[in-house]
């Protein structure tokens, strides 16, 4: 159900009971059905179909409930592992990250729509662009609402039903018109899309976004600032300084290995190394226990999906 | 120089000095400056750009020159790192192998050309079709023609420079004229073609390429049949029986790791455990020993381009 529709639906009861609080004043976790101070989790694996190695890491990760949710890059030569995982495990929480980007040096992917509908997509070889500024000087709003349809209609065709729709390296943050568009997409396919509530953020996507769906009350993410020693002391204190409402930790598991290695060579952000820290902290005994001590609840996409 | 140009060279030489041999007479051995009866092999490792896995044990084996030749599949993801490789070994001996399948289950790719302009070469996810009959019966010679070229322009805008052109699970011989689109394509850019003279083949085809080019003498490739225990020995054989002439033996190079395993699984033909052996065998001592105890000769495709 829409925010807006929500809202009507609330003015109506309250009008007869007298008695509901208006929506607004509801937060997110309080929509789901919990206490509004209640400590709400997503904990959301990026890239899966990247590669081999990060889709082994992933879904074991989502097998063993180590992750509540992950979202698939439907460009990259192993959806069709993914897919399979997905028709295997109905229960998985699977969004898509809708991807215009293809940023590695030795390992590329070009668009899932026809090459001449995206021209501005494409680099000079024909793949999606290796960073997000030149797809916001190069790309229409058009072609970036032709080339994300195209790939939840391939998600689609591959049997994959979407929980939800992100966006990879936020390229889909980066221009308003493409904001626009993936709203559009998401709300026409029923599905809900990842924005977070930022404090000072541009008024008119939040409100964009809001009306459309809902806000995220928080997003953590691991930057090129930790150390790598500092892996685990850094997810403790996300965990030990979670505020109430729900938050979405993104996180990028792989395996430390020759495919990885390889695909991020000269890399070391978001590389081979980085995801094996992640997969090792998120699949350890003392996360879970952090889990536990700090009184934090873990939900997917599917539980949000059912506010719409 | 083309073959009929050849020929008319020679026919202006021997009507002046009445004393050559008439140049259908002369074999490619001698073509190339040696004896009629030398044994010239190039060994050609296949499918670059397929896998890390297939391009590091492909590199390695070019490095020690364990194989003389190799081509690249420039569909596949991996493309960028065979264009760097062959920018930093400018002798290396690389063509293009050019793809019109995507046949592993859970890895796949697209064509180069954009998918409006060759939408009989896809199947329903948008992908080359998994296997050789389903080319055959969707793609037009018009489709094939516009994706081997457009393969033919990707590379050599990636800066690789090809010695050779050949096909890909052999689709570009599935039809007459899907060979036609191969062998014009192949004049255009002024590369040498791959194509082995096949005692009772199709006289058609046979002679459109000598026409264009020339025939190989040979052609070996492990088969299913070959176990994997005898692996040493049926190639040991090959070298043993190689008739005079120019043969071309075909290995498929990779190492037995995560990632080959996960591309080819369920399929042990042209897999992972087989890539293995085949790069056992070309870098093992013995081969090279064999090699030399049979007086071979080991040229690439650089030698035979210059016949052009």
């Amino acid at each position: 159900m829409s925010s807006l529709r929500y809202v009507a639906l609330f003015v109506l009861l309250s009008l007869s009971a007298g008695q509901f609080l208006p929506a607004q004043t509801q937060n997110l976790a309080e929509r789901l059905g919990y206490p509004a101070n209640a400590k709400l989790l997503i904990i959301h694996a990026d890239d899966l179909g990247l590669a081999h190695s990060v889709d082994q890491a992933s879904f074991a990760a989502l097998d063993q409930r180590a992750v509540s949710s992950a979202s698939i890059m439907v460009p990259c030569p192993w959806l069709s592992e993914v897919a399979a995982y997905a028709q295997t495990h109905p229960d998985a929480d699977l969004g898509l990250h809708l991807t215009l980007t293809s940023e590695w040096k030795t390992y590329r992917w070009g668009p899932v729509a026809s090459k001449d509908q995206v021209r501005g997509l494409l680099d000079p070889m024909g793949y999606l662009w290796p960073d997000v500024p030149p797809v916001v000087q190069n790309a229409s709003p058009e072609e970036v609402e032709r080339e994300i349809r195209a790939q939840v209609d391939a998600a689609l065709r591959a049997g994959i039903k979407p929980t939800h729709l992100d966006s990879h390296m936020g390229t889909l943050f980066a221009s308003p018109a493409f904001f626009a568009a993936y709203v559009k997409v998401a709300r026409e396919y029923g599905v809900p899309f990842f924005a977070p509530r930022i404090p000072n953020g541009p008024k008119d996507l939040l409100d964009l976004a809001e009306k459309n769906g809902f806000l995220l009350d928080g997003v953590a993410m691991a930057g090129e600032g930790v150390k790598p020693e500092g892996w685990p002391a850094f997810y403790a204190g996300i965990l030990r300084t979670l505020k109430p409402g729900v938050t979405e930790m993104i996180v990028h598991l792989g395996h430390d290995d020759a495919e990885l290695q390889a695909i991020a060579v000269e890399h070391p952000a978001y590389g081979s190394a980085w995801r094996q820290r992640d997969f090792d902290v998120m699949t350890s005994p003392e996360f879970k226990k952090a889990l536990e001590e700090n009184h934090i609840i873990l939900i997917g996409w599917k539980d949000l999906k059912k506010l719409l």
